[in-house]
This record gives structure tokens, sequence and C-alpha cells, in this order.
């Protein structure tokens, strides 16, 4: 396995910091590996459910909510857990103080009273910031969210392999639909059949991001399911993004159920040929704004991106777009998904991809089909 | 409807404060009514999804993230919402930037910039902090989170309906199991089930937090489910909370799968006693900790709370535990759960309950069976 803990080191470098306080929960999955399970929201029970501390070279914490262990997946071996009380009936639980207390007890055994500490201010609570103000007014917090955000675009392979299974997710979700839609289901009740085979896959619950509208529904490119019937002749578009243990997958089809319109299965064509444009031109080197142009040129303007990356959040740079001059590099990893919306109906169609040293490499292995 | 907003009166007599800035889903929930769908985790389109603030008797507003629009849920009229933009594809999105220049008009406008702030330190990110104390040093920041805390406690009569229909979801879910749970299903089959009759009810996804275990995964008082095979002759116990548009409920119950063993009934009975104990001494003036120790004395003790409140967070107090001496009072809402946990099995079952005048009334409706 990889530590990226050890990437810290550079932006030590960089940003002349003493050590680090992670918060998110996307960057404690991206150096941890631990996964807060968050279909839940926010807990009462802590004040984050984990933060990752780092003095490079130095020492390696990970302090957690402890009613939140069981749902933790593969953690780095250099990291010491340190566990807070969160749950407890016998007192008041106090697990945003609890918390603090361990915050604390790392700054004093590393001697950071006066250092200068990396963290994503849009992430860390603010009674965090407050009270160790109070407590060491000599600390200096760094701002080091775009650093953060810069070594996420290139993905390692361990992580490759989590998109990997990640996408193998998404592509279920797209053989489900094929195999189970039928005229007269609703759009909720096909949902339900989707997850179920995907958690099936991987035994326990997995988190959902997900568009699946049917009918004059897909116009627009989709929404969350809801009590409506499929008819027939609807075009059923789903867009999958399902989260195993922390990094997420990313495909989208469009199928007909019943007999389509005239015209429609043509669009179909179209975009799966503006989508294989698009995977053609992904190689090093080659700027996301070509990407992004070369697919809208084949098929007329969408009012969305044409893709992004995945990693620990579900939407991450480099980002196709009109204005992103990023150059591709081998290790992203690119979602494209070109569409064209009609007044009544719309197709949109996803792959999921790896940017290799010549060209890419499909991470969703998943065939799009307009039929059953 | 009610507006809770006013309530924030109170609190601003009480601590002195000019002004509030509310930024934990749970309170904007609370006083705004604005839901803020959660299941996909947080989002990099936006820092917060809603900012409530609140000058009283002279101006409220919601900020909002201009991509969440579609998950609201009623706002109260009262409310300006101002939208910031959060997601775009033309140019790079700075969500925190256009959310904190929202923040700052509205300081701004209502002459904020040396007043005393009420907030929740817990959930506000750092960065606004930071940047307002960068603008406006004067600004002094009050922590009413134990006021809020105190306000949830007691139930108003719009409050009292959302939970019930939440709890009517929870009593769909017990339902479902007793008509679908089967030898050979795995737990996570039978989940998908009473998932998909819960959203079938609303038709939308509905956020669900759940125990469903099933033979020995039930001595420990229940966990996720899995791809366990659900055997004849398990026990299986399934404790629902699921969120409906921003108000949770609550309801546990312990069924068999074929043939019972000997003994497992008289214990369902004994638990069935020992809920049907705490719920005959719910009444105004008696305090929690009375009635965690009627049931601990009739079954005996279990390593977990004896019940808790629900509203706009999955636990809220007052808490039925040993040390909470809060006299319960009309308006209050009371989950029990009772459980009896041996070495390979265990029974928990919950009711929901308002407090009223002279007693109590159950929220959910659901009759506790052990046999199908």
């Amino acid at each position: 396995m990889i530590s990226r803990i050890l990437k810290l080191s550079e932006i030590k470098k960089g940003k002349h910091v003493d050590a680090f306080l992670i918060g998110s929960a996307s960057s404690v999955k991206y150096f941890s590996g631990y996964f807060f399970y968050f279909e839940y929201g926010s807990s009462p029970f802590h004040l984050l459910p984990a933060i990752l501390m780092v003095v490079p070279d130095q020492d390696v914490a990970l302090i957690l909510a402890d009613n939140e262990m069981g749902q933790s997946s593969y953690i780095d071996p250099i990291i010491t857990v340190i566990l807070y009380e969160s749950y407890t009936y016998e007192k008041p639980p106090n697990p945003a103080g609890e918390c603090l207390k361990k915050i604390c007890a790392f700054i004093e055994k590393n001697k950071l009273g006066s250092s200068r500490i990396g963290m994503e201010p849009g992430s860390i609570p603010f009674l965090i910031a407050q009270k160790l103000d109070e407590l060491y007014p000599s600390i200096e917090w760094v701002d080091i969210s775009a650093d953060i955000t810069r070594l996420k675009s290139v993905k390692d392979s361990d992580e490759i392999e989590y998109i990997r299974q990640a996408a193998g997710l998404a592509d279920i979700g797209q053989e489900a639909v094929l195999k189970y839609a039928r005229e007269g289901m609703t759009e909720l009740e096909l949902f339900a059949l989707v997850h179920r085979d995907m958690e099936a896959a991987t035994g326990f619950r997995v988190p959902l991001m997900s568009d699946l509208s049917s009918g004059t529904g897909t116009n627009s490119g989709g929404g969350m399911p809801t009590n409506k019937i499929i008819q027939s002749g609807d075009l059923v578009l789903s867009d999958f993004q399902p989260c195993l243990q922390g990094y997420w997958g990313d495909s989208c089809n469009t199928m007909v159920v019943g007999a389509a319109r005239a015209g429609q299965k043509k669009i179909f064509i179209r975009v799966k040929e503006a989508l294989e444009i698009g995977i053609q031109a992904i190689k090093p080197g080659v700027r996301a704004s070509e990407i992004d142009y070369l697919m809208r040129k084949y098929i007329g303007d969408y009012p969305h991106h044409s893709g992004h990356s995945v990693g620990t959040a579900y939407h991450e740079g480099p980002r196709i777009t009109p204005y992103n001059e990023t150059e591709l590099e081998p290790g992203m990893v690119i979602a494209l998904e070109p569409a064209i919306y009609k007044e009544d109906y719309g197709v949109r169609l996803e792959h999921l991809m790896l940017v290799t040293a010549n060209g890419s490499e499909l991470l969703t292995q998943f065939k799009h089909r307009f039929e059953q």
C-alpha cells in the first residue's frame, strides 16, 4: 500500500508549515484511508468524525470518535489511532471537549504551541481554531486547501484500484436498469432494485448519488427518483455515483422502455459518438478544454460540464470545462458525460477513464445500450 | 405554521446578542424549515448548504447554495432567501467566496460590524469566522449552542406532526420486516424491501439510519445490514430511524423467522413489559432518570441509554439515562428502547411517544410482534 501521508512533506516545504490538522472527510480518507460513513448526516456524538494530525517525519495521529470505529476501512498502519469518548449514557456526553483534549495533547507532545499549522479552513469547525488560539496564541494557521486539491488530481495506483471497484458498482447499476426497467414500475421501485444489486455485490450499505428519471424528466438531465410511473416509450436516464468505502465511481446511460420515438435512437447514437470522440482525445498533454470543445462541437452545447474527476469526493479536478487549461497527466481519472437535451427528453452517456501513458483505459466496463 | 425564528428573541435577551449566524444543518432546519438532503455527504459546491442569519425584529436571511434549491422543503415565509453561486462550469467555481460575500453583505446592510453574534462554534467553518474577524475585528462571537439545545427539547405542534409522519415511516418499515423476512434472504435484501416501502410512501428518497441484524448479530444490539443469510430460527432486530425532510422517526422491533428457541418468546414478552412500564411512567414532572430506572429494574441492565428524543437530529435531549434529572414536559418527544442481550441473541423494542398534559401518546403506531 502507498502512504499518502508522505506527500505532506512536499506541502510542508512549499508552505513552510510544521504540522497539519486535516478535518475534511475527503482529505482524511485521502491521507489516512479512514472512511466515515456519511449517509446518516452529522452525528450528535462527535465534533468531527476524524481529525488527522501530522508532523512530517515525526508523528501521525488519527483522532477518532470511539463510536465510529466500527465503520472504518483500511487505515494506513503508520498512523496512531487516538480514540476520544463520543457516545456514553452514564454521564452527559462531551464529544467536542474530549476531541479538543486529544488535539491539545498532540500539540503539547509535539511542541507545536508556536508552530505554523496547515489546514483546510472550510472544513475545520470554528470551535477548534478558537480553542487553540486561546491556548496557543502563537500558532499560525496556513490554508493548504489548494495544495491538497492539486495532490488529489493525480491518483496513486491503489486509488485507481479503489475507483475501479467503485466504477464496477456503477456498471452493476447500469446492468440492473437494463434488466429490471418495466412499464408500470415507479422510478423509486427501479432504484431500489439497482441499489440492492450494488449492495449485494459489496455486502454492506453503499452511499449512492443518483439521477434516475424517466420520460420528460430526462429533458433537464435527470433528478432523484420519484413515484413517477415508467410508461412504455419513456427514456430512462440513469446516472450512478456509488461511494465504495470513500472512493466514488461514476457512469450514466439512457435507455428506452418499450418502443422509442422516431429520432431518439439517432440522438443516442450521436451522444455515444461524442463520448467516443472525447475518449479518443484523452491522452497526456491534452488540455481539459480541448476535450470539452471536441464533444460540444460534435453534438452542440449542453448546460453543464463535459466531465470531471472523482476520487474521495464525487467531483474533483481536473474539470472538463471550456475554461480549464489543465493538461492531462497519466494517473488522472476522468468521467466524460456529453448530452443532448430536447424539449421533452434527454440523453446523457458517461464513462469513467484513467489517463494512461499513451491514451486512456476504461474504468467503467459497461457497454452503453439503448434497448433492453 | 409556527415561526421558530421568533424564539431567537429569547436568546437575544438572555445572551445579550444582536444577531445570529446559524450553520448546523439541524438548527437551520429547526429555525427555517430548510432541509439539506445529506445522503451524498458534503458537496464540493458549497461552503455550508445553508446559513441562517437573523437580526430579531429586523432582518432574516437564508444564504443558500443555488444548486441546493431543488431539495428544499417548506421555508418559513418571513425569510428572505439569498442564493449564492455554487455550481458553475463556465468559470472556476468559488462557492466559499460567493457565500462569504453574501454573509458580509448581510452584516453591512444590518450594521453588525461591531455587534455580538450568536452562533454554534462546533458547526461554523473556521473560514467564516476568520474572514469576518479580518473584516470586522470588533465582532464578538457568543456560543449559543446550549440555548438552542434547550429550545429544541420541547416541540411545537407542527414539529410533532412532522415527527408523527416520520414515525409513520418507521411503522411501515416494521410491517415490511414482518411481511418480507424469509429464511434464505440476506439482511441487505430485506433492507432493500423495507427501504423501498418507505420511499413508496413518500415518493422521494428517504435517508434511513438502521440496525438490521439477524441471528447472533442481534446479541450486541444490531448493526447495519450485511450479506448474512437469514436462517430459520434467527431473530431479526430492526431499528429504523427514517428522516422525513429533516425530522426523524424511530422504532425498533425484534421478531423470529421460523420457530423460536425455548425462552426467546419469554424474553420478548419481558422486554415488551419493560417498554410498557416505561410508557406508563411517562408524564409531565417525572424525571428522565426515573423512567430509565424503572425499565432497568424490571429487565436488568443494558449497555446503552433507555431512550432519547428525536427532532431535527436523530438523538436529542432529554436523554433517558441514569444521570439525567430533567423533568419531562408536555411537548417533549421520547423514544424508549429497553433491551435484553443474551450471549447469542438479543431483543430490543422501541416506541416513540409524545409527552402530553396527563401522560403520553404513541407517535409510532406499530404493534410489536414476535411472530410473522
